[in-house]
């Protein structure tokens, strides 16, 4: 199947590219005036959470895509798709890692990606509290706040214990089904990993400060910017388990990061 | 056993804990420093990292406690123990976390703490790259970025699925013998984990942030802070292994946290 994004010239990426910073620019402003000025706090049936600043940053992406792409549809975390026919597709999170962000744990940020034909064409991870940006476009390389990055592969000294692994939390691996055992074989196989919330693990990995990431039982909105990010950046991005749900979420697992810790990573889940 | 820091009077306490989070604003702005000018790497023989900025504050650190306190002790991690038989010992891990340091990765902090007679008087732990600073004082509580903290007890719906532990990496609890069977329990029993450097989850646990964190396998210097800072903001503090290795390095596994979660912690690691 040949890859749709050619058929998009460079100037389009470039503009879509400029919004989508436009639009991670003004997430951070809301995020940072509800952590001065205070916010609301749900817990949802499913025990995750919700804030008004969540609800607030998704509102304000919509109606700037509205205004500016009114033929693009939009899918988020709160609220229904728009235009889900669309050739042209904004996803967000606005707030990954809700439950970091409500006890001020400064490790939570925004997703945000553009699609175009179910192929990432922008994707920008934005952490408001680490002054931390993420960002690539198709064929535009990877930015780690406006300078380029470029990973460099695994050193061939790095043995398995020292592999820096980010590994999602053991919950995560049982969230729609138990998968739990996997976590455990890679937590025996690479114990020098770290378990910090989705978004984060994917700006680490997209700027080399970590190798490899394991992300399990994700939502597209959870994953929408990683794979742009890190394949821009020179690195491999792999989805090693995909399915749909009763409630008919599509539901992905992924490892990315720097090539050669990406294959060891998947020759051991291969193993399993 | 009398607390002999009943001795201590609270002028001499108040004047210990300026001192010591003066010594906190020197490393910030030496780490600073090394984060714009760079600074040198080097991995020891037991494969973890030093660079010329944890020499370099734990040099002015020592410097500036000789002047003020000629007769007090200093136990750090770079450089061998001054007056190991002083009543009153400063101890410091200038960068917990240099892994992450090296990486740009904003998890890790400086650690300081004045012992006398072997219970803690003043903990500090300051993470330069989040802007956040815990300090706490015997008598005197505990204080986030200046603001007084005092821990609430586990709320009795938190469901273990929902306890928000943090944990060592798996590559703790086999740092000195293998424990790493506590680390599969831990996560099974309580799947809503993060892992990040210690200090950040003793800093985020104090200010209550994270209900309980189990920390294995650590030095003096790693744990300097921590029990002051918990037991000052209303948490409870449990060593609940001690041992000494070969090189005569003493090695302690610490739960610390609300009360009712480290509790429910040191229950299950009891049922091994």
């Amino acid at each position: 199947m040949p890859d749709r994004r050619l058929e998009l010239t460079s100037a389009q990426i470039v503009d879509f590219q400029r919004h989508a910073l436009t639009l991670a620019d003004r997430a951070r402003s809301l995020i940072q005036e509800a952590l001065r000025t205070g916010f609301e706090v749900k817990l949802k049936s499913d025990h995750s959470y919700v804030t008004s600043a969540d609800v607030a940053v998704e509102k304000e992406l919509r109606a700037l895509v509205a205004q500016r792409y009114p033929d693009h549809g939009v899918l988020g975390e709160e609220f229904p798709p728009t235009l889900p026919d669309a050739p042209f597709q904004w996803i967000f999170d606005p707030i990954d890692g809700t439950e970091d962000f409500v006890h001020r744990v400064p490790t939570y940020g925004s997703i945000l990606a553009l699609y175009y034909e179910d192929l990432p064409v922008v994707g920008v991870v934005d952490h408001p509290s680490l002054d931390i940006r993420c960002e690539a476009a198709f064929g535009q390389g990877a930015r780690h706040n406006g300078k380029p990055v470029r990973l460099m592969d695994l050193a061939a000294d790095i043995t398995d214990a020292r592999l820096r692994l980010i590994i999602s939390a053991r919950a995560n691996f049982l969230r729609f089904y138990n998968e739990a055992h996997h976590f455990d074989a890679l937590t025996a196989a690479f114990p020098n990993h770290r378990t910090y919330r989705s978004c984060l693990g994917h700006s680490l990995v997209a700027i080399g400060a970590a190798d490899v990431m394991v992300d399990y039982h994700d939502t597209l909105w959870d994953l929408a910017a990683a794979r742009i990010l890190v394949e821009e950046a020179g690195g491999a991005y792999r989805t090693t388990g995909e399915f749909v749900t009763d409630d008919r979420t599509r539901v992905y697992s992924s490892v990315f990061g720097r090539p050669a810790a990406v294959a060891r990573v998947c020759s051991l889940l291969e193993s399993i």
